[in-house]
């Protein structure tokens, strides 16, 4: 049997052809495991989705694959293959002892009734796993038609907008974050549908990609992705769809998330146009005034008052219960005085997405219209902006 | 009024003369309330409780107060006192505000209603505290009779023995550990019931210590303890007692605690006298065999198998759930072979408070008779052991 023949095998979901008997190097492994493990979810009624599926095939290749049905993760690394064939093993178990194993190889064969045997120096374990024709199938990355993107700037565009995607899951198109690709520029959005990031990065080169291609990537693929993104040395990544599922191809790793059918909301009609009222503070200051101020801020609501005067920016609140906090920051101001009041927790989130370094524009119109934040930074590749509904106060 | 005078009308907890108006260090007064803020229970449906009792006197001291009413503690720093009196604030409000707080000066004063008044640099807060008529009164230190202890030596004794102290509510008596002192000795005790922890250190100077002074410290009181002998330079903490309190005097602290009544357990009699079986291991090979064996005994037990073959000491456990697994150390042993079993959990926490470093020495008689761990690390001064009872398996 040749090696593309036992591939196609695999990815066809065929029985396995023999007892898998391999050793691997437990650095190597861990590497793999942790990659997929976020993947299992904890608690689930379906117990092969907390196992994972081990694949090894004679050209020297372990494919560990995890997935909950909404997601999957496929990852491999090199080991000795004494016999080709698959098994699945309980994720969770699994991880934690091959973390507590000293360095070295680990031995893992299968054998009778599922069980697998991980031998490693003078250690001996066997676990209880299950048959491997009950793993799901998990989709396969499309032969033709991805995109290639660069990692750091999609891992730039995730961290600053994952934060506003809504939690509520009633909420169905707002549970992920719209991704817009153009030939030579991407964009991401997100929204709660009381405050919205948008980021913006040009001179992108985008090589297949014809007018503008717009995906919806549930968060939670989103935060997946971000892992995957930390933890490679990859510069490009893959990107690919069909009808139901995403494709993300980071290093060896293949991530895919089941699509979100809807319609994101017309993000482009909230972006406001004329705040001409601005502020350029420290993030810094910022933050603590408004960490601050937040302990007495209403608990349910989190409200907080901005009030704009004479280069002078305060901030305030009141709770019946806590008390009531002031907090001012100096700085050059010279429009017409400004009450609005914002929800201290989004306020904050913004600034922990630039990492509260450097300064922060605050824009504004009036008490009845959004503001707008941007970080101060003269960054004409990429433009971040984050929007927020005024609060009543 | 000279400052002795209105010492002595605190300490009677007489109503406040004036409204509280001081500035203190930022960096002086959470240090304090750090140090102070473990003792306020979280959840108390005595609205008092969660508040701190602030005392100023016109010698430039503040005093902070802390109480759940089993427990109290007072501490101090000095202040820029404008005008004497005393205060409450909402302990969790204020500890995290003044965390918030950049370095500096802090104004606190008094208003009308019992709100309190907090300025620092650009912020401005009012919290709404509680008379201090209010406060319950907290026992104060002895006159006489206290016993001088070395900080360090009692340190080491509390994280010895703490992790054995009974979890059981119901075991009213072993909510605690017991402390021994002697003319020229100390030990602490605790046990649960299924192990117990003992350590003896020789070589003290305890003034004022005639024959044995047995005093059972609940665990709580040990915890706080424990903060307070990690956070001080003190050298030496002055120790007393009344019918009712204990009282540890650490730097300018007072730790209260309401005593435990009732008879701790004979604890000698349980002290294994002829278990001549015993093998030599290093801590960390010992802790990493049985964290890896540990992960499939059993869940409710916990319980894994020891095994002492000819120059091998074998653990293994099995469940049904997870399956099975077994580890082995090399070593010297060559008395006749024994099978015994123990609960994971309280092997590992023996080998956390000897900080998994140096030798650990196992000595057993049987598998129906206690086993007893030790530190192989020759120190005489402390003598440091653990028995444990063992488990059917």
């Amino acid at each position: 049997m040749t090696t593309a023949t036992h591939d196609s095998e695999m990815t066809a979901n065929a029985a396995p052809t023999g007892n898998l008997e391999i050793s691997v190097s437990r650095a190597e492994l861990l590497r793999e495991l942790t990659a997929a493990q976020s993947v299992v979810e904890r608690k689930t009624t379906i117990p092969i989705l907390s196992n994972f599926l081990f694949e090894a095939t004679e050209d020297g290749k372990l494919t560990i694959t995890a997935t909950d049905l909404d997601q999957s993760l496929r990852t491999s690394c090199t080991a000795k293959v004494k016999k080709a064939g698959a098994c699945t093993i309980p994720a969770r178990k699994l991880y934690d002892y091959i973390k507590l194993l000293p360095e070295g190889d680990i031995s893992i064969k299968l054998m009778d009734n599922h069980w697998v045997q991980i031998r490693a120096g003078r250690s001996n374990t066997k676990m209880v796993g299950m048959a491997r024709a009950n793993f799901p199938q998990v989709p396969e990355f499309p032969a033709a038609g991805a995109v290639k993107i660069q990692v750091s700037s999609l891992k730039n565009m995730v961290l600053k907008t994952i934060f506003a995607i809504s939690n509520e899951e009633s909420r169905y198109t707002l549970n992920g974050a719209l991704l817009v690709l153009k030939a030579e520029s991407m964009a991401m959005v997100a929204t709660d549908g009381h405050r919205l990031a948008h980021i913006e990065k040009m001179g992108e080169q985008l090589d297949g990609v014809q007018g503008e291609k717009k995906t919806l990537i549930p968060r939670k693929a989103l935060g997946e992705l971000s892992g995957l993104l930390a933890n490679t040395d990859a510069e490009t990544l893959d990107f690919a769809d069909d009808d139901q599922t995403l494709f993300f191809r980071v290093g060896g790793r293949v991530l895919t998330s089941r699509k979100l059918t809807g319609q994101f909301p017309n993000y482009e009609a909230v972006l406001p146009r004329d705040n001409n009222k601005f502020v350029i503070v420290r993030s810094e200051d910022l933050m603590g005034s408004i960490q601050r101020v937040a302990q007495f801020a209403d608990e349910r609501s989190g409200a907080i008052k901005i009030r704009l005067e004479q280069n002078e920016l305060k901030l305030s609140s009141s709770s019946t219960d806590a008390g009531e906090s002031e907090d001012s920051i100096e700085t050059p101001y010279n429009y017409d005085p400004l009450v609005v009041g914002f929800n201290s927790q989004y306020l904050l989130d913004f600034l922990k997405a630039i990492g509260n370094t450097g300064e922060v524009r605050l824009e504004f119109k009036d008490a009845q219209s959004a503001g707008q934040m941007r970080p101060e930074d003269g960054n004409e590749d990429v433009k971040y902006r984050y929007i927020l509904m005024p609060m009543r106060i």
